[in-house]
């Protein structure tokens, strides 16, 4: 096990710490053990609340099953990830909604008139919307391992088809694919090297 | 207390997922308790493991404490930001490096090649650095609440102006700036609603 920090640094648990941050890994292949539908939606429960820029919450998720869902999916997969991301009980194309501002008066009451503010502004929008669901895309991750499940976050696939085949009508722009189990066989690559401190940080 | 997600569902320690997801809330005053650049240290240690697009990790952080720097800091950030971002222990300015691939070879020797590849690139790269960089930002804002601490996430500022005070001679884009430390008095806005399920999630 990885050194776990010590408690007057890092309160978390250390079960904890290991399970999201330092043991976790991205899985490559999954058991068939299913995933439920009342999974998905505890690990929404979960996501959902972490901040955003003025509430927006642009993440949209569309979670794909095996079956017809998953056979057009895969078509706009790259060949390596192929495998893989047939035999996931569950795949998430994670998405930004460039539309969010349709829900402003909803989710940030407190300033009145920022939907129509952000209606005339939609290159403002799609870099607000891809950021702060960029944030999201990292809860999430941390929210299917605290799920007890294995994420497989994929960037290999072709956007522009994946929006064209499932989010035709709709403002949302496809991210990440992320596969989701129960860590199969040889999920594990070995892991890669992580910058060190001096390289990542300063100080001022 | 939030309701906490059952075992069977989320198998992470309800006192985590409190701690992290549901419980935790964006502090706006802090107190002057000191925090320490050992918990810093920690809080990376926590954020470079969760997973990079080709282990690129971008994500670039500028600790700055009050003094000469925070000054410096301060011309940059909207006046209804300064109060707080003045009073906070620390603060994390938040960066994409969109030269990223000068450590490819370090952090991605299974794919010899890649910087080169990267290097005649730029645009490329510059979003790839934003959206990977948004991905550890998510990461990072658990990894401060792991240290039980409080982070104030803040989008109202010019990044040109901090990323020409404080990154000149680097390809470091400011992309957020976060205060840390514990909540003050008042810390707490009243939380904003968060967008139902069925707005957010769809099953194919």
């Amino acid at each position: 096990m990885t050194d776990v920090l010590p408690g007057h640094l890092i309160t978390l648990d250390p079960q904890a710490q290991a399970q999201l941050f330092t043991e976790a890994r991205t899985a490559n292949t999954f058991t068939d053990t299913p995933v439920s539908d009342e999974q998905l939606r505890a690990i929404f429960d979960l996501v959902k609340y972490p901040p955003t820029a003025m509430n927006v919450q642009p993440l949209r998720i569309l979670f794909v099953r095996p079956g017809d869902g998953r056979d057009r999916l895969l078509t706009h997969v790259a060949e390596g990830n192929r495998a893989k991301t047939a035999t996931a009980p569950v795949v998430a194309v994670l998405a930004a909604d460039t539309d969010f501002h349709e829900h402003l008066d909803t989710v940030f009451p407190i300033r009145p008139g920022m939907r129509e503010h952000f209606a005339a502004d939609p290159a403002t929008r799609d870099g607000m919307a891809r950021f702060n669901a960029g944030l999201q895309v990292g809860y999430f991750l941390l929210a299917v391992r605290a799920a007890g499940l294995a994420a497989g976050p994929m960037g290999g696939f072709d956007a522009t088809g994946v929006d064209n085949e499932f989010f035709t009508g709709t403002a949302w722009k496809s991210l990440l694919l992320v596969n989701i189990g129960h860590p199969g066989p040889d999920a594990w690559h070995p892991r890669l090297p992580r910058l060190d401190y001096d390289t990542v940080v300063r100080h001022a």
